[in-house]
């Protein structure tokens, strides 16, 4: 097999080549400081306002915000630190649950080094947040919540409409702040609609550049930077612009939003195709991904088997999966996500995150299977 | 006259040809998230690495550390906020100068309304520290001391060596943080041998791509992330890395200072060649560069024009310069530095500035001065 099989979209994708000459000609063409009083200045101010409308169009809204950051990261803190900083007296109670990105969890643990009222809720079986507790720990100190509409090792799609109207009845005053990083360009998002005051997005997602994200504000949602400097971004975020970054993005979400339901429905059949075929061949595999899923993640294990050993085995056939989330494969840990959803360690160690784009095609699955029926009965200690 | 003639290089610059080319080939080629463990992962780690050996080059030391950014804000506000936190129990008192760039005086002006104690220093006719000064306000609580290397407006270079030695003598414990974005790649700069503990850089002040910066740290000097995640770059800047981004810093990094000594001459003479042909048609122009200035920049006053009303006729003729820095010339504000010089209202009044790069070429100097020749009588209300 010579060619490549990139299962791993949910750490990053490819940019699509349209983005990438695209920013190439604003870096050549269109290189002004969006702050200079000048026609060039004036040029890159207008690339940024069409970037932002092509992000707020994907939001389906036109009340709101979308202020742009350096990724995802950076607009989880300025969402949560932000937000807390610009409302001090709010209350010090805030919410989240156990199995978000690390982006909001590390926070979190600061905001409890702050002193800070902090509840982690718990997920269920599934890794999907149990909502009689979420709804236990709301009180009328509660001003922040932060949930991930799409967990990024499993897929578990969080009921978010539900956890909106939960808060209007129990903490009229809390604002709901999204990650929704994983759902962006994937799912139909309306905040508006919804509920939702603050929620963060990325460019690398889908397909657009790295480097670039986005915080959306919903109207009379009051923020302090957490950078200070020469006030761009309405004061919210200082830094000369990255505008190719930012213009990438644009494009990028607007080719994506624009084939969303064709894009979905070809990976959800990649996705079904594959966890079907493997259950078929490898009768130990376990599914992790609940079915109320993304169709852009499966999360499977093969127990007796060493994640990370299966990984590369898989490069060797040119075949690039994940163990859990990229962010933390790194650093040797059980995967948080998987802990709080109960499962036995056996079953943690051998779960791999096979993750898609519109870039891949059902052709694809065959080898995969190919590849796991004949590593996994060599490397696993099960007989 | 129809070729454009770019004379605001210190607000950004026009990315060189071989950055935004190799930028586009890592974007197709190496998208991996370099904290992948398969090989896509690896490739990008590796190109991060290569980057990150660039500008330690650059800086002409192998000891310390290089953190990218994403830009010299964040640098700023990373070194400065990263620094307290990291270090609380040091002490409470700050130092900075009347004539930072905002990333760095806004902060300090947070730091007073956290109750930090904190001095601005004045700085002299000619826009540079005044070390007596200086000297008076240190102590032995002082933590943290923030100067520009260059400044932004003027060019004027501060006396970093003698600051760094005022402070070994008056303040052992307190580190010495330099903004260098208007240095960097303009300048030789050895934070090693001068005494530097914390210097930020930007990357499309010399060419390379907007959205990075990065920011050095000697050996020793412990600092707190300003934001939580992942805990990528040794744990102090969380989120994917932007890895186009930095292989193009690190590129414009290598191709600056290979040329650096040629760019200063050639950048030199188009300075000195304006500024005397400026005078020597226009006897009321006020140069405000002191002599002892960067010569990619040149400060020039008109008294008794409206800086903007002149930048807006300039454009017209395709020359494309500033008022102030292009950060706060949006907000039609006289300039902090040059009212901290002194200047009367019609001198800060009357000033651009004119900022060069190695793209700009001697020639440019006679259309630029013709123009002025002819614009400036008109507009002025000097007869």
């Amino acid at each position: 097999m010579n060619r490549e099989i990139y299962f791993d979209n949910s750490s990053t994708t490819r940019p699509y080549d349209e983005v990438v000459e695209y920013i190439s000609s604003v870096y050549r063409e269109f290189y002004g400081n969006p702050s200079s009083l000048h026609r060039k200045g004036i040029e890159a101010e207008k690339l940024v306002k069409n970037a932002r409308s092509q992000i707020m169009n994907s939001l389906e809204t036109e009340k709101g915000q979308v202020y742009f950051t350096s990724g995802g990261t950076e607009s989880n803190n300025l969402a949560i630190l932000g937000y807390l900083k610009a409302n001090r007296r709010a209350g010090r109670h805030v919410v989240t649950s156990k199995i978000e990105h690390p982006s909001v969890l590390e926070i979190f643990k600061y905001l409890v080094s702050e002193g800070y009222k902090t509840d982690f809720v718990d997920v269920d079986k599934s890794g999907i947040i149990d909502l009689e507790k979420f709804r236990s720990v709301l009180t009328d100190e509660t001003v922040l919540v932060s949930i991930m509409m799409v967990n990024n090792e499993t897929g578990a799609i969080q009921p978010i409409e539900e956890i909106a109207e939960i808060m209007r009845f129990k903490s009229p005053k809390a604002k709901l702040h999204v990650d929704a990083i994983q759902a962006y360009g994937k799912l139909r998002i309306n905040p508006e609609y919804t509920g939702i005051s603050l929620m963060s997005i990325s460019s690398h997602k889908i397909h657009g550049p790295k480097g670039v994200g986005a915080l959306y504000t919903a109207p009379g949602v009051k923020l302090s930077p957490i950078m200070y400097g020469g006030g761009q971004e309405n004061a919210l975020r200082s830094g000369t612009e990255n505008v190719p970054g930012i213009c990438g993005f644009g494009l990028a979400s607007e080719i994506t939003f624009r084939n969303m339901d064709e894009n979905r429905q070809k990976v959800q059949r990649i996705k079904d195709k594959l966890a079907a075929s493997i259950k078929e061949s490898i009768k130990d595999a376990v599914i992790i991904s609940p079915e109320k899923s993304s169709p852009y993640i499966l999360n499977i294990s093969f127990p007796g088997v060493k994640a990370e050993v299966l990984l590369h085995h898989l490069e060797q056939k040119g075949i690039f999966v994940s163990t859990g989330s990229a962010c933390s494969s790194r650093k040797n840990i059980r995967s948080h996500v998987l802990q709080a959803m109960g499962l036995p360690g056996d079953i943690i160690d051998g779960s791999i995150r096979m993750s898609f784009s519109s870039f891949n095609e059902e052709e694809e699955v065959l080898p995969v299977v190919s590849a796991l029926e004949e590593i996994v009965p060599k490397i696993t200690t099960r007989r």
